[in-house]
C-alpha cells in the first residue's frame, strides 16, 4: 500500500469524528459517543468508506496509550493512595460478579452442566470476556464532564486499571486450565514483578525528571521525553511483564503526575490526542464492527449477554462502593463507570477464538457489548452528575 | 507484528532525536541535522536499534506532510505572488543544470557516447535523480533560523516546490522514452489540471473556512478540519493528478494562509510535528541508510556524484537569482537552500531501480547525497545568515 493512501482514511475519520462529536454535544451526549458512532457510519457496517487497516490499528493503539498517559498525569496521587484499597475491592467485585454472571448465562442458555466438560470451559470463557472494564472511554467522558480528578473519578479509573490486570490474569488462568504450557503462577509473578519494577524504576525516573523539571520548565524537551517515557513503559509492560500496554502508560503518567510540569505535559498530550490520535482511536472501535455475520438466532443470546454484562458491573462495583460508604448516587456512578467494555474485551475474545474457547459467531455479541456500553455509560454518567448539580443548586437556593 | 512493538521504536527515536537535536544546537547547527544524525546512529548503519518499518514510513510521510502544510500556512501570499515568476525561473535552472551535470558526469566517468544507447538513458537518469530539491529540511532550517517568511525564504520554498513538479515531469519523460505506456502529454495535462483544481477548489474551500474562521475563532474544529483538508489535498494530488503528496499539503497551507486563524492552526501543527511526527520523519532519513553494500569501487563515483549535484544547484539557482537582482549573499543562500535532496530523490531512484535505469549499487550514492546535502546546507545557510547579521551590526555601529 502506498503511503499516501492513509491520508484519505485519516481525513475522513477526522471530519466525521468532529461532525458527530459536535452533534453528540448538541444532543447533550459526550463527544466520544459521537466519535464511536462516526466510526460505525464510515466503517464497513454502513458506508464502507474506511476499513480497519494495520496502520490505523497502530495509530489507534498510540491514541489509547496517549489518553491513558494523560489520565495518569492528571491523577491526584494523594487521592489515588486514599482510594487504592477501595478500588482494589471494587475491582475484585467487578471481576467476580460478571465472571459468574457470564458463566451462568451461557450454562442456562445452552443447558450446560457444571461438570468439567469442554462446554463448561466455554461458559467460563464467556464470563471472562465480561470481566475487564475499558477505562479509556470512561476517562475521556469524565474529562469532558470535568470530574476526572474527583474522588469518584479517581476510584473508577484505579478500579478499572486494577480490574484490567485481574481480567488478564483470569484469562490466563482459564486458558491455562485448557493448555498446559501457560503457567498461571508466572502470571502472578509477572504482575508482582511489574509492580516492584514500577515502584523502583518509577522512583528513579521521577527523580531524573524532577531535576529536568526545575531546570527546563515548560520546554519541549520535558514533554517529548515524557512521551518517550510513556511509550517505553507501555512497551516494557507488555513485552516483559505481559501487562497491557495501556496499564504501562497509565503508570508512566502516575509516576510523572507530581512534577511541576505535569499539567504542561498533559496539555501537549491532549493536543496530540484531539488533533489526530484520539478521533482515530474512538472511530476505530466503530470501524472494527462488521454486522454482516450477525443472524437472528444468536441475537437473543447477544442481547442477554449485553444485559448481564452491564448489570453485573453495576451490581458488583456499585454494591461494594455502597459498602465503602459512597452515597447511592456515587455508587451508581462507579458501577456505571465500570460498565464500559472496550479493547481488553476484544483482546480476550480474540484470544478465545485462537484457542478455540469462543466460536466466531459470538464475536458480534462482544462488539455489541462494547458499542452499547460505550454509548450508554457516558450518557448515564452525565445524567447522574446532572442530578448532583441540580441538588446542589437547590441547596444553594434554599 | 503486535501493535505495542511500535512504542519501542518511537520512544528510541524521540529520545535520540531530542538528544542529538540539542547537541546540534549546542554546536550551533540546526536541530534537524541532529535528528538526521540520530536516525543514522540508531538505524541499521551503526547501532541497529530501530529499523525502517512500513509503519514508520507512513508516520514519516504524515510528518513531512504536516511540515509542508505548516510551511504553506506561514506563507506570505503577497510575497509568494511577487516571487512566483522568479521562483519559476530559478526552479527551471535548478533542474536543467543538475540534469545536464549528472548526465555528463556519468558519461565522462564510464565513457558513454551520446548516441541513443541504453547506457545513455542511464546517464540521463543519473541527472534526473539530481533534479528535485527536498524542501522539507530547508523549511525546517529556515523556520529555526527565523527566515521562513523572508523574501529569500519564500523564493526558496516556491522554487523547490516548482522544481519538485518539474523533476517528477522529467522523470516521467525519461521513463516515457524507454517505456511507451507512460504518456508524457498526460503528465503536463495532469499538472495543468491540478493547478486549475487548486485555484477553483481552493477558492471555494477558502470561502467555507473563512465563514468558519469568523464564527469559531481559536476552536479545535478549525484546526482539526484544517488538518483533514491538508490530508485530503495530499491524497487528491497524488491519487488523481500524480503530483507529490507534499505539494498537495503545501498548496493546502497556502489556500488557508490568509485566514485569521492561520497562525493558530500552524501552532497546533507545530506541536503535533515536534512532539512526534517531525522527529520520526527526520530520523527516518537516517534509518533508510544501509551502507553495508557500499564498496570502494563506486566510492569515487559517489563522491563525484555528490559534488556535481551540490555545485550544479548552486550554479543553476544562484546564477539565475543573481540575474533576478538578488545580492550575492542572497543568491548564494538560494543556491544552497535548493541544494538539499531528500525523499523525492529517493522516490526517483526507487523508480529507476524498478524500471532498470538505475543499478542498485548506485543507490548508496543517492543516499550519500541526501545525507551530505541535508547536513551541509543548513550549516552553510546558517553561516550565510550570520554574515548578514554581522554586516548589519557593523552598519549599526557605524
Amino acid at each position: 500500500m502506498e503511503a499516501y493512501v492513509v491520508f484519505k482514511d485519516i481525513a475522513i475519520i477526522l471530519v466525521a469524528a468532529k461532525i458527530f462529536g459536535i452533534l453528540a454535544r448538541k444532543l447533550k451526549a459526550p463527544q466520544v459517543v459521537g466519535e464511536i458512532v462516526a466510526g460505525l457510519i464510515i466503517g464497513p457496517c454502513i458506508l464502507g468508506w474506511v476499513n480497519q487497516t494495520d496502520f490505523l490499528t497502530k495509530m489507534a493503539e498510540i491514541g489509547v496509550v496517549i489518553i491513558m498517559f494523560s489520565a495518569g498525569l492528571e491523577t491526584d496521587l494523594r487521592e489515588l493512595v486514599k482510594t487504592g484499597p477501595m478500588a482494589l475491592l471494587i475491582a475484585c467485585a467487578g471481576v467476580l460478579v460478571p465472571l459468574v454472571g457470564g458463566t451462568l448465562l451461557y450454562m442456562a442458555f445452552y443447558g450446560v452442566s457444571p461438570w468439567m466438560s469442554e462446554e463448561f470451559y466455554k461458559a467460563v470463557f464467556m464470563g471472562t470476556i465480561m470481566t475487564a472494564t475499558s477505562v479509556s472511554i470512561t476517562v475521556q467522558t469524565l474529562r469532558e464532564l470535568g470530574y476526572l480528578k474527583s474522588r469518584v473519578g479517581t476510584t473508577i479509573i484505579s478500579a478499572a486499571i486494577i480490574d484490567d490486570i485481574i481480567g488478564i490474569m483470569v484469562l490466563t488462568f482459564v486458558i491455562g486450565m485448557k493448555t498446559p504450557d501457560v503457567n498461571a503462577l508466572n502470571v502472578v509473578l509477572n504482575t508482582v514483578a511489574f509492580v516492584i519494577f514500577a515502584l523502583v524504576g518509577g522512583f528513579i525516573i521521577y527523580k531524573v525528571f524532577k531535576a529536568f523539571d526545575v531546570r527546563y520548565e515548560h520546554t519541549r524537551r520535558v514533554a517529548i521525553v515524557g512521551l518517550a517515557f510513556c511509550f517505553a513503559m507501555s512497551y516494557i509492560a507488555e513485552r516483559y511483564f505481559g501487562i497491557a500496554d495501556i496499564t504501562g502508560a497509565y503508570v508512566a503518567g502516575i509516576i510523572l503526575c507530581n512534577l511541576q510540569d505535569s499539567q504542561y505535559i498533559a496539555r501537549k498530550m491532549d493536543i496530540n490526542s484531539y488533533m489526530m490520535f484520539g478521533p482515530v482511536f474512538f472511530a476505530s472501535i466503530g470501524l472494527k464492527t462488521n454486522i454482516s455475520s450477525f443472524d437472528v438466532s444468536i441475537l437473543l443470546f447477544a442481547i442477554a449477554f449485553v444485559v448481564v454484562a452491564l448489570i453485573a458491573k453495576i451490581i458488583g462495583c456499585g454494591f461494594i462502593s455502597k459498602i465503602c460508604k459512597f452515597n447511592l448516587n456515587d455508587s451508581l456512578k462507579i458501577g456505571v463507570g465500570m460498565m464500559i467494555r472496550g479493547e481488553v474485551a476484544l483482546i480476550v475474545a480474540q484470544k478465545g477464538l485462537s484457542v478455540g474457547l469462543l466460536e466466531p459467531v459470538y464475536f458480534t455479541a462482544v462488539i455489541l457489548l462494547i458499542i452499547v456500553s460505550s454509548i450508554c455509560a457516558p450518557l448515564i454518567l452525565k445524567y447522574l452528575y446532572s442530578i448532583d448539580k441540580n441538588a446542589s443548586c437547590k441547596n444553594l437556593e434554599a
